[in-house]
């Protein structure tokens, strides 16, 4: 058991709300040795929380001190979207010298409805956040320490935050092994517009175009329409309440979107003109400016393809080989085929090892190619 | 060196156009034990083509018979999509006992160009074909003999098909290790369009939003938009082709988009109305009609989440201990994280065999959970 950098400011935390979310975080701090305490109105999940580890039920006295007295120094706030406002300014009020942070996916429109609740002094305490967990589960049961892992989760300060709130966030953030994007609640809900909701909108267009699409012609399904529509699958109440919550940001973007496509429908009609091809060489710009892995700059990659039968172990076999190369695998996916039991795995690597890569698998027996 | 069943009719095959698609074809081909004759008036594309070993040059004398005697009983045109229906036609008038398919990826515009300069007697030797190889590259230096292994090849027969040739150009897709689909040509076209060719405009039209963001609201990427966006990096000359020649099927595709689209933005205006609500849940209606992999019936799957350094021979060690835990991995993705050497791998499995497998990480050392 170790303990993060700086997690002692936090120490006690107390999370309202013990869904998915509210539940990682205290089994994600537990983890690291910080102490926990749970509340939720719903007694179900709170009692699965506790049984999971994530922290105590109650143990809070007069004043929202711990038995030893201690009082409560940060309050995570992981109800539903709708409740953030009121749930937060209540903590403000019940624990007078904690940090108040929430979870929800939207940080604008919350922190104007809590500022209409709470005074200026009390506002100070508060500052948003947003782990991009990526999780499609729920509940308590789905929970996990490593939830967070290696995402990035954003805190979002305000013109009257503390400075030293915002750093127990981003302490929090840390301690739950994430990696700490600040900005303003304006600039995170442009972003998430951007980045999240507008694709998760453009892959919903994409998969309801397949509902009355003939059997037969889905055979022809490949990769492309598994990865254009996979987010598509997610919650459609959650994301009706996202959308709505992040309506002006996602109105704009929509409008461009509209036009373009607009654009692409007059090109079908008048294929000398360029709009089409402008629209595409765009989008390939576009695809450039996404980060790359580990946030650092873009690196050239090539991809090895590789044929494997479809049985348990020969994966480990393909990645022990793999290793032998000594070529570190930046990414892969296995391709799904229709009507083979055999599976094509594409290696990711970077473009100056993928030669060496090829060779070293044939040398062992792969069907290897870039 | 084995024979595929049925090759035997194919002998000799001729390839007209050695680009990625014919000197794939050759190689396969070759691969399997079958004579192939090459041909290019791009004659640095056909050397390097020979020197692969995909086929000879020429070989080939007077009536396109082969020094034996031989006439060639299959043509394959892999020529640029704009030049199919000419090369298609000379190729029937100039080998008049073979079968000719090409391997465009649209269908009914070529064959009604085709239909109007050969008589019928020689269109009924005429039978189209499309591998769905997904490559993003070009040329004869990125073929492959395992190009089409494990892919789906539409076979798009005619009314006027004779019976022979679709047999014939079915056999060549297994040749190649593909799986046959057969349909009609607009069977074909309006199925593209669908899974293929309004995916890719989608996938542009996220991407070409990423354009005029702000860098910083880039730092929140993740896997959800990379996945919506990988297709929207291919080639913009390539596809302007292909989306001019499919214009009727996509047109009425992206006309019923932008009604959607609309029902979208209006929602953002009404958020108490359900016209969001009901394209979400269309759309995750949608996700589940795309076929499982071996295109059987969809199978309860879930995925397992585990935390892997980032550094060669983990992933190894990784399939390693997930092989020994006697589970089949289904299909997997690493995901990239912002700030930490560290990377997520999801494991996709089947459902009942998920907490096997979490169990068995754990057991060694990994950090797993669903």
């Amino acid at each position: 058991m170790t303990t993060a950098p700086g997690a002692g400011v936090l120490e006690p935390v107390l999370v309202i709300g013990t869904g998915l979310v509210g539940t990682s975080v205290g089994l994600a701090l537990g983890a690291v040795g910080i102490q926990v305490h749970l509340r939720d109105l719903d007694q179900a999940a709170l009692a699965v929380a506790a049984s999971r580890g994530a922290g105590q039920v109650g143990g809070l006295g007069a004043g929202g001190r711990t038995e030893a007295g201690d009082p409560v120094r940060l309050v995570v706030v992981a109800v539903p979207p709708g409740r953030v406002p009121e749930v937060a300014a209540e903590a403000l009020t019940t624990h007078p010298d904690a940090v108040v942070t929430d979870v929800g996916s939207v940080k604008s429109a919350p922190l104007r409805a809590l500022s209409v609740l709470v005074g200026g002094d009390d506002l100070a305490r508060y500052v948003g956040g947003h782990p991009m967990s990526g999780s499609e589960q729920s509940g308590p049961w789905a929970a996990s320490a490593e939830l967070f892992s290696g995402r990035a989760w954003a805190v979002t300060p305000h013109r009257r935050s503390a400075p030293a709130a915002v750093a127990a966030v981003e302490a929090l953030a840390r301690a739950c092994g994430s990696a700490v994007v600040t900005m303003s609640p304006d600039e995170h809900d442009l972003a998430v517009a951007r980045v999240s909701h507008l694709p998760h909108l453009l892959s919903v267009l994409t998969a309801a175009q397949l509902v009355t699409a003939p059997p037969d012609h889905l055979s022809l399904s490949g990769q492309g329409l598994r990865d254009v529509t996979r987010v598509a699958a997610g919650d459609p109440g959650l994301w009706t309440q996202i959308i709505a919550a992040n309506a002006p940001a996602l109105r704009t973007l929509l409008r461009g979107v509209r036009d373009d496509l607009d654009v692409l429908l007059a090109g079908l009609d008048a294929p000398a003109g360029d709009g089409i091809g402008a629209i595409l060489t765009r989008a390939v710009d576009g695809t450039r400016r996404i980060p790359a892995k580990h946030g650092g700059p873009a690196r050239a990659e090539a991809v090895v393809v590789v044929s494997v039968p479809d049985r348990p172990g020969e994966l480990a076999r393909l990645f022990a080989d793999a290793g032998q190369s000594g070529v570190n695998v930046e990414d892969l996916r296995i391709d799904h085929d229709p009507g083979r039991p055999v599976g094509l795995v594409e290696l990711v690597v970077q473009t100056d090892a993928a030669d060496r890569l090829v060779e070293a698998l044939a040398a062992r027996g792969w069907s290897a190619h870039r």
